[in-house]
């Protein structure tokens, strides 16, 4: 299979995170945002949305939306809890990720860290901060009795909400506010067979 | 169990929606957006991110986040593919409707139908439209060669595109320019079960 993505953005990396869990084989292709390769003809051509990341199987069936990816490698796997409602708690929480935390975390990140923070984007980017600390603030509590985010056991939720949280401060959030999402990234970091953003 | 929600509300209709095509038993529990009812305490216990729609079940369990509402219903029916790559590409236009339909289609809506296009709001209303246009045509493009957007079956995923999809129009979305969404709106209209907005 091919990952078109860059290890940078938190929506790729949560791939490569799950793909070096699983330790499944694959090819990673380079996609330059800011040099717009997500929109080339090529590239609309395998995902007309012009996002990243996207999966082509040997087949030539193609795959996007980070957390869709995430679902359909993790299938089959102790990422996926079996339970129907706990497997719905899981998806709660990836929804939560894409509409409540990612237009904020990483948004604010990529203003801040890829942008440079210019002075055209510096109102947005302080209108962003007290969503993004909302997210984490409902992540922080829902991690005081409990290891992962969905029970005692790591999901593909985790990797998901994962990808952008321990970059947070990136995006000018702090992590010190937050003892159990600190607790909680210490613990992904350990896992067998995990693999960093850089 | 116990949904709350506001069924003129896309994310709520859509669980409304499903409950119809499936014939299952509940109580709807009217949450007024406008009067903050989503901000009040005993609304945050259940949901501490403050959205409808919310679903209690009998025991007291509680779930957040309409797609993944929807994927816990239609759990086991013939809403939810059983092939993993097709089920996955489902869950692709899932969380595409949260990130890159919703926020645009469902908040221009908003500001025109329910805040009554105040001054204030009409810059930001202007520029989501080119956004909502986007996701409308990618939808379009999608549905040229289908009778429903995922392979020739009805899934949650067209029930969640559906819903605001079809009151595009409120949010000054022109459908007129989309014929292959037209036709799969009658298609979703005629099946056996639908119920309408209001």
């Amino acid at each position: 299979m091919i990952i078109y993505g860059d290890i940078g953005s938190g929506n790729c990396y949560k791939i490569k995170l799950l793909l070096s869990l699983l330790k499944i084989n694959h090819k990673w292709v380079h996609v330059d945002i800011l040099n717009k390769e997500t929109q080339s003809a090529d590239f609309l051509s395998l995902n007309p949305n012009g996002k990243i990341p996207v999966l082509v199987l040997e087949d030539g069936r193609v795959l996007s939306e980070s957390n869709a990816i995430l679902g359909y490698l993790a299938e089959g796997t102790k990422f996926i809890p079996t339970d129907s409602f706990i497997k719905a708690k899981m998806y709660q929480w990836m929804f939560f990720e894409q509409y409540s935390h990612e237009p904020f975390i990483a948004v604010a990140r990529f203003i801040n860290k890829y942008l440079g923070l210019p002075p055209e984007r510096i109102e947005e980017y302080h209108n962003l901060q007290p969503k993004g600390h909302k997210a984490l603030s409902i992540m922080d509590k829902a991690l005081v009795d409990h290891d992962y985010l969905v029970g005692d056991q790591l999901t593909i939720a985790d990797i998901a909400l994962y990808a952008y949280t321990h970059v947070a401060e990136e995006g000018g959030f702090d992590l010190e506010l937050y003892p159990n999402i600190q607790a909680w990234c210490q613990r992904i970091r350990e896992y067998l067979g995990y693999v960093d953003m850089i």
